[in-house]
């Protein structure tokens, strides 16, 4: 967007949702060829994308049109600087892409020395060129030993947050005994748990009418249902300080599960095993964290339900994103709402969660 | 609740969601037996609740705590009526108890008689004996066509509204387009579409930490997916006049799956069939209504989003309802927003939706 006299003042906001597009080489150039075979590549064929994993192999739907729109930074650290100037975004929380897929790796080794690497190529190619853009770092889910290990070594790197899946296979569910030396571990570092709508899951549960809309929907519910583990298991009870964040689901459906799961646990209380020292709802307010990108429900309901802990996210460079429209959506979500929300949603949260680099006082909000 | 002169006044509100609980004789006495002996039934045994319907069995826990819990006029419409007079509530939309269990069948007489006769029993044990608690009809899900001579005989009966379930089998979807006979009977009838949480799917998905408040929560989710469906797949789209109702399931969640699904129509546009008419979050303001019991948010969230189709319910007589502490929600529940919008949410959608008896102007609101 150009500024002209005629043009509204350029919003500045950090994002609590954005992507790194990691370089094809990222593991054959820093693991034995034995390991960097097993890990995530892609193939592009004539109709599908392959995805390889460990043995594994995920067909998708090729995208050219995705390709097409790809913003000119998504692949190069100095002109996806540029792109968040020209956008108005100050610092991003960017999730991974390919390493996404590391959540799918059973095999110890492997999926230790596939986080390894990443949070390596990380920490050298995206977090110590910069300070704008910080990712957090990937945990191996093969192994919870090797997950702590790992937190310890990453929060020494200056990593704030470690990136976890929305799905889990049966019996990984997050409110299960077994993760509790990675809670321990997460909340003695102040790492912040960073969930991702669309991770760990198949997305594409149907084919019928629709299926387009009803599958992005699909990807809402293990949002939400991170949450219901977490807190009915009592992880975050057990651990007041452990913060979650949902990200890329939108925010405004926080406050209503919230009070569902109130509903549940008193009135099916005789059930309810463990007992919390809180509601659900208390624990989610001060502990669950969601961000959205388009939706102004996400702002609309925080003056009404007091739910505050709402960030915007620009999810660049993807589809679902904003850039190109980063301003018109910024100035379209905010005619409603006071400048204290204004503030928390595209700044104050997310300065709360994350130590970084302010934004300077000559940007605008 | 006592009127005493220092007692809040009472408030009297209408219910969306209520249950009538049928006697165990209703389909032996209305059936010939080959056809009764597969109709939906219960056994207690000394742990388990057994459900025999068609041939298929479900085990329950049984819960002597409910039974106990259980108000008076439960099973007597003249007690009830005192119940209703003693919390305060005027009309009620009652859903089946075992008439849910309905939809499990998939053989086409037992389906369409066992339709008929539970809403023959409703017309005349329920329906013709006062005019305060009406109850959707039950329509056979094992054949469209059937259903839709059902539609056609009980809106002649004077029923305002058919009963559906929120889970579905694969194949089943009600985004596909096979249910279009039914979508077009019930806007040609004016009958509302009532769909209840927790029917047609499994209720315990999970048995780990926290398991009564996972679960509980798991039965949400279905009730969004009614909606992704109904939306994305454009039943609503093409019937304007056709109104859904997700009961039970809160209701601070629709504006956010508006426009989560308005921002999956929208970047995700070149996938998206059918396209529609209207934004995903236009179609659902104008016909899609919720119920809810105790949610704070459900309240909170209208004034800021104005999605303004959200319905107080008190499932009476069930454990999530509010009996006995009626009274209580409903004054807790409007301290923060105007009387137009405790007008809205305690009788003026119910009122919209349903031709009711209408509440005597000595009841306060």
């Amino acid at each position: 967007m150009t500024q002209t006299d005629a043009a509204p003042r350029k919003i500045w906001a950090h994002s609590a949702d954005s992507h790194v597009m990691e370089p094809a080489d990222l593991w054959t150039s820093r693991l034995p060829k034995r390991l960097a075979d097993r890990a995530p590549r892609s193939e592009r064929g004539d109709k599908y994308e392959i995805l390889y994993i460990d043995g594994q192999q995920i067909d998708r739907q090729l995208n050219d049109f995705m390709d097409a729109m790809r913003p000119p930074g998504a692949f190069d650290l100095d002109v996806r600087l540029k792109d968040l100037d020209q956008e108005g975004v100050w610092s991003q929380l960017a999730f991974p892409s390919m390493g996404f897929w590391s959540v799918n790796i059973t095999d110890r080794e492997l999926g230790r020395e596939v986080a390894r690497a990443w949070n390596d190529w990380s920490h050298e190619e995206v977090m110590s060129r910069q300070d704008r853009i910080f990712t957090p770092a990937i945990v191996s889910l093969a192994d919870v030993g090797d997950a702590v290990k790992e937190i310890e070594r990453t929060a020494e790197m200056g990593f704030q947050a470690i990136f976890l899946p929305c799905g889990t296979r049966p019996g990984e569910e997050w409110g299960l005994d077994k993760w509790e030396p990675l809670w321990a571990a997460a909340e003695a570092h102040g790492t912040v748990l960073a969930f991702h709508i669309g991770t760990g899951g198949e997305n594409v549960v149907y084919r019928g009418p629709g299926g387009a809309v009803v599958n992005y929907m699909e990807t809402t519910y293990p949002g939400m249902r991170v949450v219901s583990h977490m807190v009915a298991g009592g992880a975050l009870d057990r651990h007041p300080e452990l913060k979650v964040v949902i990200a890329e689901g939108g925010a405004a459906w926080v406050p209503a599960i919230g009070d569902r799961m109130d509903e549940g646990y008193r009135q099916h209380g005789m059930f309810v095993r463990p007992k919390l020292s809180r509601l659900p709802s208390e624990i989610i307010r001060s502990q669950v964290y969601a961000s959205f990108q388009h939706d102004p429900s996400a702002v609309e309901v925080i003056e009404g339900t007091g739910y505050t802990n709402v960030m915007w996210g620009d999810d660049y460079p993807h589809l679902e994103g904003t850039y190109g429209h980063t301003q018109e959506t910024l100035h379209g979500l905010f005619t409603k709402v006071s400048p204290e929300i204004k503030h928390r949603v595209l700044r104050g949260t997310f300065e709360e969660l994350f130590d970084v680099s302010p934004i300077p006082a000559d940007k605008g909000l």
